[in-house]
C-alpha cells in the first residue's frame, strides 16, 4: 500500500504557500502512473483509468465521490464508457496542495476495492 | 414536455448520413440552454448543470448513467463540487445524432426527477 492512503487530508488555508518542486518531486514518485497537466495556469494531478463498460466506470466514478466526500476535498471526474479521468487540485491555492497527493493515492486504492468496503475512508 | 424526450433512440450504423443542416437547426431550437461545441472536429451537444454541492451533482450524474443504460447510448459527464457538464454525440457518425437531441431532452427532464422516478424511462 502507498504510504499515502494512510494519511489524512488537513484543511488548508488561502494563501498558504505553494509546494516546492522538491516535495512535488517526492510524493509525485509515490504516483508513477498521475501524471502533472496545467489547466490555464493551474497544475493538477491526472490519471485516466479503464474499464470494460459504461456502468463500471460509473461505479468507479462513485467511489471517488465517496472519497471526496469522507474527506471533503473534491476532484472533477470525467465518466465516459469504459472510461473515467479523474483530476485533483486545489482551489485555494491554485495548484497542487499534498491533500492531491493523497486523494490521488487513494484513488488508486478505490479502484481495487468493492464499494461495500469503501466505508473504511470514512 | 419536450417533444423529443417521448422518442426512444434508434440504433444507428456505422457510415450513416450526417444529419442535415436544417435538421440540426430544427432539433437545436427545442433544446435553447444547449450549445453546439466542436472538439476535434466532432461536433457535441453539450450543457452545465450547476447545484448547491457536490453530493447533489453526483445524485444527477448517477441519473444521466440510469438514462443511458436504458437507451444504451451513453455520454461524457464531467462531475465536479456544483456542477455537471454533459457532452452528448454520436461515435459511429462521428458528430451529431438525432440520438443526441433525444438524450439530451431527456437529460433536461431528469434533472427536475428524484432517482426513484427514473425507472419511467426504462
Amino acid at each position: 500500500m502507498n504510504k499515502l492512503t494512510e494519511l489524512k487530508c488537513k484543511a488548508c488555508q488561502s494563501g498558504e504557500a505553494p509546494m516546492s518542486q522538491t516535495e512535488i518531486a517526492d510524493l509525485k514518485s509515490e504516483l508513477p502512473d498521475w501524471k502533472i497537466v496545467d489547466i490555464g495556469g493551474v497544475a493538477r494531478l491526472e490519471r485516466e483509468y479503464k474499464f470494460d463498460d459504461f456502468a463500471q466506470a460509473l461505479a468507479f466514478t462513485n467511489k471517488i465521490g465517496y472519497l471526496a466526500e469522507a474527506e471533503q476535498h473534491h476532484p472533477a471526474i470525467l465518466t465516459e464508457w469504459g472510461r473515467v479521468k479523474v483530476s485533483w487540485w486545489t482551489h485555494k491555492v491554485k495548484g497542487l496542495h499534498r491533500n492531491d497527493f493523497i486523494m490521488a493515492a487513494k484513488t488508486d486504492d478505490a479502484v481495487k476495492m468493492e464499494p461495500a468496503d469503501m466505508h473504511a475512508y470514512r
